[in-house]
């Protein structure tokens, strides 16, 4: 079967606030192959990801991102992983097409579900999908007493684990950093897994962010995400041998194999986490899946937005016993929530689990998601290249 | 002084070809400080650049790149600096910002030379720019022979150096690329330095590489660029074992200095080539100069468009003796050859210099540029969010 249209469409809260919430836009993608559709979503600036789907060829590696996936076949997992390495190819100079393929690449995972009546993971070569401890991620408080009351109302809520992120942590004195991590494992109770986001607030600035360590030990965190850059390696690594306890986490920013690679082969991280809406989709996920087992990394999702985005990120680790860890977003925008009809809520043991359906086993809610919908019109020459299409 | 407008402008050839040629299009940059005028080149995806100076923000890390440029002030090299670490930080989600940033990086160094009436180079460190030895940079002919009459032509031109690359090399049988490295020795004479660039052909594959090595040492090659993609530093490094004379060469992918560093500390390479029109500008790239030389790897530029994407990136090492080649494209599209008024051609010694004229020493021939325009319109909801300027 040939892939008959991929369609981009761009959705987006009124209004979008100066603040660290990656869910107050949206660019999902809708793949039709015969009478199957798949759904996909790039984490991604959405109005350029579709310049680089529809953009006029530069050269022969310069090529809008849709010439490698329209009229392509897709019958089986090896046809994703193709047209995969001929967007990779054939957009080689377009440096957009990585996170415009990743949506694509989840949709095309979703569409090969639905045909073949398997959930993804099934086809990734998993026999199930093992329960994930989720964590509730959200950001700092403004004070550490808005801190400590998100953390103790992510407690109350039942959650094990709680990452706090971004806000004010890093940027001004260290001893209001202290504060907040103090505030959070307060709030959270002593068993809980705290985790902490820096949000690569120090760039590559080693003696910036050692002098943090001392109090992230004291309160027993977890791990220590981002504190640079996703390309400082050397940083990471030097942070890395001073953290005892503390691993260091990241890999959010990477958007190709090679990155995270990089990550794993020379930053001295505990935890990879990567976003099958920014790597290139669920197919190079799983690689970075099985090259972290190969050297005794923990795989962690990242996901910030809808639950569509969280389906596609839990699939490529599902069947994993290892990774037990599932970042789970708490505090999402009104947007990010009406992305789809089913919700992937804990069980009553706290733990979230894959849908058994096929494909991502969560579906798009049309009609929710029409108030949202951006009007987009890209027009080069006399040709309208871009017409946001008709959602239904 | 405030920087008061960026302008974008798009042009390309009437028809673009599926060939390696990245000549074919354009992003030209124009940045207005008071009386001054910059200009800069992306070589980028024209379109999707576009998209990604006027998106609307998605959050407070992926915010449009022209919100981190406009209305800053502009009084010193500290600035341009400053002004690149701010669209680093307010659109680090945004793939495609990092080609964006370099064409206004460039402008931002042209228009404060012509305020300070010194060239870019000077404003850099350099006291003077010492001549630099071009190379030829053109595709393998189709055949053998066709390569035999580039390297004869090219050689009876007057260059002492020259590269071939893209093409058929690497696609197809171990034979065909051996007549056509030994083509092209026998074109060029014994003397001449001879190039190879395989164009990221082989992936990341070593065995498919590693063949090509003995007649690359028998014809003298002095380096073998690009055998794999940007990110795969361990190829690289396992080809750069048994590469012997024969040097790896490599970078032009970079698009930021974090991947170039890892291209010097973990690739093997022998010379680094940057595209100061894709790494994030002129300021990006001269740090990559003093991180190579810190490393004993040899800088060259890399440059496949205009004179002034070619003066751009000489400015970078344009004082250092140590770096003696540079990248000089002999096969661009009449478009190209268009873009600047002045054109920076070998002295009677067959070596090329900068002009010793304020900022990039070049200007755009806007009357030449006209027909080549593209009329481009972007709307998102009812605002018409970028439509090309008049280019006057």
């Amino acid at each position: 079967m040939k892939i008959e249209s991929v369609d981009l469409f761009y959705v987006a809260m009124p209004e979008i606030r100066d603040v660290g919430d990656g869910s107050q836009d949206a660019l999902l993608v809708r793949i039709q192959v015969g009478e199957y559709v798949g759904w996909g979503e790039c984490d991604a600036s959405p109005l350029t990801s579709i310049a680089s789907f529809v953009c006029p060829m530069s050269h022969s590696a310069c090529k809008p991102v849709r010439d490698s996936v329209v009229g392509q076949p897709l019958d089986d997992c090896a046809d994703i992983r193709r047209i995969g390495d001929r967007v990779r190819a054939n957009s080689l100079d377009l440096l957009q097409a990585d996170h415009t393929l990743s949506g694509i690449d989840i949709a095309l995972w979703d569409a090969l579900g639905h045909r073949l009546g398997e959930p993804v993971y099934r086809l990734l070569g998993y026999r199930q999908a093992t329960p994930k401890l989720p964590y509730a991620s959200q950001l700092f408080g403004d004070t550490p007493q808005e801190t400590l009351h998100k953390a103790r109302l992510v407690r109350a809520l039942g959650y094990r684990a709680a990452k706090f992120g971004w806000g004010p942590f890093g940027t001004g004195a260290l001893d209001a950093d202290i504060d907040h991590v103090q505030a959070a494992r307060e709030g959270l109770g002593p068993e809980g897994v705290l985790l902490i986001d820096a949000g690569t607030v120090w760039g590559d600035d080693v003696e910036r962010a050692a002098p943090r360590l001392e109090v992230l030990q004291q309160c027993q965190v977890t791990w220590l995400e981002e504190p640079f850059t996703s390309g400082a390696l050397d940083a990471y690594r030097q942070l890395a041998r001073l953290s005892g306890k503390v691993r260091l986490a990241g890999g959010e920013g990477c958007h190709n194999y090679a990155m995270a690679e990089h990550m794993l082969n020379y930053a001295g991280i505990g935890y990879i986490q990567i976003d099958a809406g920014r790597i290139g989709g669920i197919s190079v996920a799983k690689r970075v899946v099985d090259a972290a087992h190969a050297c005794g990394v923990t795989y962690v999702n990242h996901t910030f937005t809808s639950h569509l985005a969280l389906s596609a990120s839990l699939q490529p680790y599902a069947g994993s016993d290892a990774d037990l860890l599932c970042e789970y977003p708490v505090e999402t925008s009104p947007l990010a929530q009406s992305i789809t009809r089913e919700r992937i809520m804990p069980d009553q043991d706290g733990m979230i689990r894959l849908p058994e359906r096929p494909g991502l086993g969560v579906t798009p809610d049309l009609a929710a998601l029409a108030p949202y919908l951006v009007d987009v019109e890209i027009r080069v020459g006399r040709q309208v290249v871009y017409r946001t299409p008709e959602l239904r």
